[in-house]
């Protein structure tokens, strides 16, 4: 398939990241059709000339007439979706996500896809802390990273697709990963960071500490602020992996306060050393 | 004492702080001194008119002409400093500092200080990740918190005149705290999330994951880059503050890690819901 301006393309969700989707689609020139839940959602997304068309129905026509569809839900009302409507697809039809844990999704979603129909799997590591349509901005995805999982049962044209589409996002690197790497990545970097935002934000109640918050508590517990279903969604879909994680995370706690305890000012300074040098690979490319 | 442009002001140790504090009075319309351990630095200072004069001496009629003296140096290093030079102070000068614990310092600092000399401590609540006066920014210090740790030793006018000073900063707010209630707050606030910071980025050490790094980790991961010796040094003297901050926060990942061990979805939406609640007493006033 040749993504360009005539290729029909249908977004299934429209949050924060399927409107950002049809925005940043519909900038590229492409004329982006959506169903979603709720009415308002599509009236707003209409309003702002995000989409072209959108409906809260499983419009057969709709749907067997595209020939990519963006899923963009929760990943258990993902799955339960094609599970329960993928008769509408047209054979050849290419279907793609933006869920943020692969390796269960993406083996459930293969087995259970009827086989005229192709699901690549993508995660746009992009996001913001509000969910709705309403904080929905392609300028997030501008300068961030699209990650496709390909498995053995994917053409290489399908991942062609998926890379243009990441490229038609405005993504600043689109790379390619097994989806069991892209989980272990994941956990690490992004669901790990949450546990420990949350984690910080909920251990110590005393009234009055904000009126002296600096920014490092700030930035530390910005994503403290989380939307409970996703992430709970995401964190038992990838449990593993987020407790090799955060047990190794713990245990590196462990030993900085042990070595506190012990007074151990050679040893902090040694790991501060090693956290200093090692942070400057992850500086943000000038 | 009345804090103007006649006041006769001394910064000791011109690094990223001092640096700061004397760009901002001399901004504010003072005549800054300064002394420092290296000549390139007071180089710096005079060639971009941040400071009036500066010497790397013990200047005698420099240190007795002073009226309000501000230590801006490692807290060990300031300790020693009056120790050694306390007899070169006139009577009646003011002195304070910029030291990020205050318990153990303002403790051994009020009673090994001569009585005729008055140590009213203050904490700017602003820094950066990089150390040196070619990094001082007084725009720090806007928006930023201010803190006095008055003790019984001290005068209202001292409180006064340090307040004064925190407004010339240009601080944004300005409160009182015992020593003791300082060092719990900064334990959590701000020590925690330096050791946070430091275990994370050291706690993974897999090549290349810096290629799929997200705005999340960045944000948990700035202040990892990290000031070994200062740092060290404020663990060590708020150590045992920090370590119950710790030992809450060990015990809160491991609780959400056993909820997510166990599958208890609803107990880690519970956690996460909290979490967002309080994050939003944290907002940035607008």
């Amino acid at each position: 398939m040749t993504l360009d301006k005539n290729t029909k393309i249908l977004i299934v969700g429209l949050g924060v990241i399927g409107g950002g989707y049809a925005a940043a689609l519909t900038e590229a020139g492409m004329s982006v059709s959506c169903i979603t839940k709720n009415q308002s959602d599509i009236d707003y997304a209409l309003s702002r000339g995000m989409i072209a068309r959108g409906t809260t129905e499983l419009d057969p026509e709709l749907i067997g007439g595209a020939e990519l569809i963006v899923f963009a839900l929760y990943p258990t009302v993902f799955i339960e979706w094609i599970r329960e409507n993928q008769q509408l697809f047209s054979p050849g039809t290419l279907i793609t996500d933006v869920t943020g844990v692969k390796g269960s999704v993406v083996d459930e979603l293969q087995s259970i896809l009827r086989p005229d129909v192709e699901f690549i799997a993508a995660h746009p590591m992009a996001g913001r802390e509000r969910s709705g349509v309403e904080y929905s901005d392609p300028a997030v995805f501008r300068g961030a990273n699209y990650i496709i999982t390909p498995t053995e049962r994917n053409t290489k044209e399908a991942i062609d697709t998926c890379r243009r589409l990441g490229e038609l996002l405005g993504f600043a690197r689109i790379s390619e990963l097994s989806p069991t790497e892209h989980d272990e990545m994941i956990a690490f970097l992004s669901q790990l960071t949450h546990m420990i935002a949350v984690s910080l934000m909920t251990c110590n109640n005393t009234p009055g500490l904000e009126k002296y918050t600096g920014d490092s508590f700030r930035d530390l517990t910005r994503i403290a602020k989380i939307n409970d279903r996703m992430w709970s969604e995401l964190f038992l879909l990838n449990r593993d992996a987020l407790l090799r994680e955060t047990n190794a995370f713990i245990d590196s706690m462990s030993h900085f306060r042990d070595l506190l305890a012990a007074g151990d000012g050679e040893g902090m300074r040694a790991l501060m050393r090693s956290s200093t040098e090692r942070r400057s690979l992850f500086d943000k490319p000038v």
